[in-house]
This record gives structure tokens, sequence and C-alpha cells, in this order.
């Protein structure tokens, strides 16, 4: 890795990262809030170690892969480190559980440690808000152009298919995906303003939740997070674009081009299919166990289901009190997360789908030794690198979700909860299930166990190979 | 798959099954129980529908691999229904139970549904014990000779090991290597009786404890299991045998020959550094906070780790009340069991260390891209058909696990009772957390449950494969 050139890119987005904190001072002055010099402080102190990164002399050659991947790993805890300071300087928190805040905002997962939410300046909840929603921008150019380009986890196909001009060098192409995604980005961002204004949400609660929708992150400007509202048109608005938030954006792009390709594509018919069974499973479920009607236990089924499935973590009901075939559905499809390209967290649509079907292909081997028999997905043939590309993801999830319960569990914590936490932040969804249910936080939890979801929603949020490279000694060598 | 000679052999086995009850009726006709016409009544049934079976017509000619696997496949679920008429026929259990009782026996897996075992006739109980010992012959050669011939999840290579002749047709070889395995089976066999009866234990619960014991069964003829000996002694014996029962047996036979091979085999050293570790941890976990002194805590820690790592399923203590640290660290060596070639359940250590190797073989390509890296274990580089076949078995075992559970918990039953009991019964270990922890039997359970987790005994037994082939229709085809 040239370290140099990697500082000197995040300097840059530090700079960014301090600039874009201009929007919650904006608020703290509107609102006249003391939060005023926190932020002149924090856009300060952020603007300045990104600057002084920036200045830091190299060569300025073309980055090589591997330094993209020290960019986006090391760049994503760094600059939490820096975003943590509205809430440290405010006073609202300590500055690990500022740092979890903010780790939690940028990896748009969700999960807070902050217990009462409604007694938050303004404009520390719009820094939380916005943590999430510029989180999400930097996922999705990740998803779409970086990680790619990186064979990350069997993702070079998904990216073969980004939008775009072909350019060969890395930093121009993702210059470009990035205009197009943030083009869609904003739509949608416009779009549910709008929808939620009209819905009868104030301005500066459109504004947060918005954000947090788009992201898959989950963050609320209320303790009790959507269910604050009551209010189906809101929960349909929400359920509708935390469904476009877990989706592939190309398939976005393409649709807003005219180009209505998601009911081609394999992934989004596996996503919705899981979703819509889902949906009716636990409306059977709930009706007349937890809820009276058929309709009020379709309400909450199928908010609660998008919203863990995309990997939000939105809550309209204490899904902790639901029957277990509910709970373990739910805690299931946290591994499942979103589609490819998408903001969502997990494991991702269409790694298991390749996952399945490379288990029925060796059953189907077994039969026929001499078949050569290669996986497709609709009309591709997935060359033999994305498969072990996939396997090797799986493989690495499944491990850190092992070695973190040990971990999480040798502070005393129950198992469900341990279980559910480590799924909760591996995945990016937010609340789980116990200790760490949607009627809890992560505060109480150990200091020592909060860094270790750190480094779940941080590993996860990078699908696992970016932050598990940095544990191979030749990564560090210059 | 060609019906008729599986079915014939099916019945040969049946034949072997029904004469095997000899021995029960024999300590019936002992203690002069009323269970001597029980155990008539079983010996004639089963023998004449083996009779029936073995009769049918077929051409007889050489059986190609598939059948071995309708053999293996088949074989085990209808033995079972015959190896259940004791229970049902003295009517200590209903049909189903007895049925689930019976699998849990010949699978190994220990797991019971009856919740006074104290009073049953010694007869049954010899029965019971017996069916593990069975089991534990059956899946040896299984895991030496016949699943390495199929190719079964990456096991061939393991397989290739086998002592004995090279025989080029599989019945000749599977005779052969059967000979010999059962040579080092009977030795331990005739070896533990003699020291537990130096333990003080009586003739009977000897023969019982040590069939139950090789076969990594963990049935006992006490409700408290080996707990009611109270004897350091007697532990020690037993987690001796069950640690050996563990191991790859053709590890054994080279040490019989004079061959001590134990400390070449990387299989082995990972197997014996997770237990080694598991007893330290756990010893010190337990220090203070179950037992008061580190001589208990170590002699209740490395019995009850060796029980469920060896998938065997004996207690001493009630693990299930243990710190949240031990429960999870017990459930997680569920799922890494014993060693190929064992008698024991569970993924298989060498499976664990091959999927830790292509993960980390991913992560150091990405670094690489263009090193050829191939896997290698010791000395012996793993071809990647093998590695492929491994891969398969982990999602296979993975997909059944969740499947599992959320039919489980359909039933309203907790998260921890819903996981435990799939993870010990996949597992072939037994007892397993909450409802069913070592407190509790699968009694109560529902019955469609019930039958749930007799198919993840077996599946879990037969190397996943081995039962999923049945799901591929071409299986079928004559």
């Amino acid at each position: 890795m040239r370290s140099r050139s990697v500082l000197k890119i995040i300097g840059r987005l530090l700079m960014m990262i301090g600039v874009s904190m201009i929007f919650p001072l904006l608020w703290a002055i509107y609102y006249g809030e003391n939060e005023v010099f926190v932020f002149i402080a924090s856009i300060v102190i952020t603007f300045l170690a990104g600057l002084g990164l920036s200045e830091i002399r190299s060569n300025d050659e073309e980055l090589r892969l591997i330094d993209g991947l020290g960019v986006v790993s090391l760049g994503w805890a760094i600059i939490s480190a820096f975003g943590a300071l509205p809430y440290y300087l405010s006073g609202t928190l300590n500055y690990l559980d500022a740092y979890f805040e903010t780790m939690s905002g940028f990896t748009t997962t969700g999960a807070t440690v902050i217990n009462n939410i409604d007694i938050l300046p303004n404009s520390i909840l719009f820094w939380r808000a916005m943590t999430q929603w510029l989180g999400g921008m930097g996922i999705i150019v990740l998803a779409v152009a970086i990680l790619p380009a990186l064979s990350i986890g069997g993702m070079q196909l998904f990216g073969a298919e980004s939008p775009g001009p072909k350019i060969d060098k890395l930093r121009p192409k993702i210059r470009e995906t990035a205009k197009i995604l943030y083009g869609v980005y904003l739509i949608f961002t416009g779009a549910q303003i709008i929808l939620l204004l009209i819905g009868g949400m104030s301005l500066f609660d459109s504004f947060s939740h918005t954000f947090c929708t788009l992201a898959t992150g989950g963050f609320s400007t209320r303790n009790d997070s959507i269910a604050y509202y009551n209010s189906p048109f809101i929960e349909g608005v929400i359920t509708f674009f935390m469904f476009l938030a877990g989706t592939n954006f190309i398939l976005h792009y393409s649709a807003l081009r005219g180009k209505i390709n998601y009911f081609k594509n394999k992934e989004f018919l596996f996503y919705i299919t899981i979703i819509l069974s889902t949906i009716l499973v636990m409306t059977f479920t709930l009706n007349n166990s937890i809820y009276s009607s058929l309709s009020d236990s379709f309400r909450y089924s199928s908010f609660q289901t998008v919203s863990i499935m995309t990997t939000t973590g939105f809550t309209t009901s204490n899904f902790d009190a639901y029957p277990a075939l509910s709970r373990i559905i739910l805690l299931v499809l946290m591994f499942i997360g979103g589609c490819a390209c998408s903001t969502g967290g997990g494991i991702k649509n269409i790694r298991i789908i390749l996952i399945l079907k490379y288990f029925y292909r060796e059953i189907y081997k077994f039969l026929h030794p001499n078949a050569i028999l290669s996986i497709r997905v609709g009309e591709d043939t997935i060359p033999e690198d994305v498969i072990k590309g996939v396997m090797a993801f799986f493989i690495g999830y499944i491990t850190i979700f092992v070695i973190s319960i040990i971990i999480v569990s040798s502070y005393g914590i129950d198992l469900i909860t341990a279980i559910s936490s480590v799924a909760a932040t591996l995945g990016n969804i937010g609340p789980g299930l116990g200790l760490v249910g949607p009627m809890y936080t992560y505060a109480l939890l150990p200091d020592f166990i909060k860094v270790v979801l750190m480094f779940c929603m941080w590993a996860g949020r990078l699908e696992i190979f970016t932050v598990m490279v940095l544990l191979v000694p030749d990564f560090w060598r210059e």
C-alpha cells in the first residue's frame, strides 16, 4: 500500500466531511441552539486535519487497486473518528460512544447508544441522519464501482454491468459512475421528502428520515422511531423507499432512463419473493397472537419485514415480542440483506442465490460425475472465480459472526442478545433482539463489546474482504 | 438406483439387526424380565422382514456407487423402523417416539424422549445402548470406505488413505476395510469395559456405557448420565475413550500396528488444540462462578468439552446453567464435531481447516492476483474437487440448520431451544440447551418437530449429501 497516497485521498474526503457539517450548523443557527460552536469547532478540526493529510507529499501516481482498498477500509474508520466530534464536543456522548454512533451512521447500520433521542438538539439529530445519508452515498459508489473493480467477494460480475462510459483507469471511472448514481440517489431523496411532507411530517423530520431510509440506515429523530407518527401513509412511503434502497441502483438508473429491467433481474425476483412470502407468513402468524385484525397484522408485518430485510432497522412495533417464528425469520433476513449495488447490507441476495446453486450443482454432479456444469443466473454464466469469491465471502461472514458472538458472550451477555447484536451490526441492520431489541439501545453494553460490534459494522459494510485484507502482512508493505 | 438390489442388501442388514437383538433377549432372560417375549417378537418380525427383502429377485450385478448411496440412506431409515420394535412392543414408547429413540441410537446422536430411564428394564436399556454401538460400527465403515468412494462432501481424500488392500470393486474393499476397523473398535470396546469395571461400574453398566462412548452416542442407563457415578476415575476413562472415538480410526489402526502418526496429522492437532484451549477457557470461566475450586472446574469442564466436541453428549453437569460464554462455546463445538473417519458427527475438523484455508487463500489471492495457490494440509495438496465438495457440504449443513430452526420455532419454541435442538441433532450430539438441555429430554416436543429433528439426525449422520441426493429426481430412475 502506498500509504502517503492513501492518506492524501482520505485527507480530501475529510475536508468534504468537514464542509458537510455546515448543514447541521445551519440548523443550529436556525433553531438558535448552543451547538453552533460545537459544529464550528468540529468543522475547523475536521477540515484542518483533512487539509493537513491532503498536503502530504506523494508522487501522486495513479492509484493501484490495493491502494483503493486502503482508502476504503482506513478511510471509513478515520472519517468516523472525526464525524464523532459533534456528539463528543456537545457532551452528548463520551468519545467511545460518539465513535460508535458515528460508525453506526457512516456504515448505515443504525445501532444507537443514545437512550433518549427526543431530547437531542436538532442540529445533532441532523448530523446523525446525515452521517447515514453520506455513508449511503459512499456505499453506492463502493458497491457499484470500487469493490467490483477490486474483485471483492465475487462482486466483479455485477460491477461489470455498471453504467457509464467504460474507462480503464480506476479514478475517472469511479467519478463517472458516482455522478450517475448520485443523480438517482438525489432524485429519490427529493421524491421521498416531498411525499413525507405530504404525509404531514415536518420538514426537519422529512429530511432526517429520508436520509436514513435511502441509506438503509434507520436512525430516527424519535425514540419510538416510525411508530411515533402512527400513520399508514408515512409507513407506506418509507416502506416503498426502503424497498428501493435495498434494490440494485443500476436497475433504478435504467428505469429512470425508461428501461424497466426489474423483472428480468433474477436477484430482484428472489429479493421480492422473499419479502412477499415473509410478509404473508408473518401476517398470519401475528394475526390473533399480537394483532387483533388482519389489516393491522399486515401493516406491521410488511413494514418490519422490509425494514429488516433491507437492513434499515426502522421500527413500528416491538418485534422482539413477536412469536418465535417471526423472530427467527427476522433474524434470518438479517443475514440475507439487500441486493448487490444497493445501500443494503447483509450477505446480499445474489450471493445467497449463488451459494444455493453451488450446493445443488455439487449434488447434481454427484449423480452425473462427467457432466460439466457451470452456474447460471438468468442468461449469464457465472465464472468460477466469482463463485470462489462468493464462497470465501460467505465463510468470512460466518467466521466473523461466530468469533464475535463468542467474544460478546464472554461478558456474560445472554445468547439471544449476543447472537442478534452481532447479526444486526455485521449485517448493518441496527436493532436486534433481547437487550438490543427495538425497545432498548446498545448503550448499556460494556465498552469492549461496543468495540467488537463497531468492528462488525465496519467489516460487514466493507464486504468483509476489504477489512480482512488488513490482516495480511503483505498489505502493509509500501 | 437399482431398487431391487438395494432392498436386497437392506434385507440382509435387517437380518443382522434381528440377530443382534438376541443379546438384549439374553439379558431379559437373565434378569427374568417380561420383555423376553417382546424381544422374541422383535427378532422374528425383523428377521422375517429382512429375509423377505433379501429374497427379492434381482440380477445381482455389482452395485454401482449410486446404489451404495441408496443402501446407506434408505437403509438407515428402514433399519430404525425395525429397531424401534422393542420400545414399541414393550409399551415403553408410542411408535413415533420409539422411532425417534432408535434413529437417535443408530445415528449415535443420543437425544432421548424417555423421561425416566432409571425405571426401564435392563434388556431395553441394553438394546438402546446397542443401537448406538451398531450405529458406530456402521458409521466407521461408512466414513472410511463408503463415503470416500462416493466422493461425498470432499471426503474422497481421506478415504484414499484407508488401510487394507487396494481393491477396485466396492464390496470387497468395504469388507476388507470393515474387518480392520472392527478389530480396532472391538479392542477399544474390550479395553474400556475392563477399565470401567475396575472403576467400580457394574458389568451391565460397563457394557452399556462403553457401547455409547465408542459410538460417540451418549445414551446412559441413568437419568443423571455419568454424574450418577460421581467418580473422577470413571469420568477420566470415559473422557479418554470419547476422545479416541472422535479421532480418525485410521490413525488408531496405524498406532495399534506400532506406527504412532497422531502428531503428524494436522486434523488431529487441530482437534486436540481446540479441545485443550476450550478446557482452559472453561476451567477459568467456571471457577468462582459455578465451581468453588479450580480442580472441580477442570474436572467438569474437561468432561463436558470432550463430550460435546466429540458429539457424544454424556453429561456430568448441567452445562445449560453455565455462564453465557461456556454455553456459546459448547454450541460452537457442536458444529465442529469429530475428526474424519471417526464415529463423531458435526462438520468435522478437517472440513473446518479446509474452509478456513479456503478463505485465507482468497484473501491472499486478492493481494497477489497472479499467484496460483493450492490448498495444502500438511504435506498434501488438496485437489480442487475435494475443496468444492467441502464447500458444498458446508452450505448444505448451514442450509438445513437454518430451515430446520425456522420450522422448529414455528411451533412457538423459544429461540435457544430451537437453535440448540437443531444443532444437537444435526451434529449428532444429543442434549442441547434450554428445553432440550441436560436436565430435560426431547419428549415434550410436538410430534412434527420430532420428525424434523429425526431428519436432522439422519442427514447429519449421513453427511448431508447422502440424504440430499434423494431430492434429485434422477436418483429414483431405475
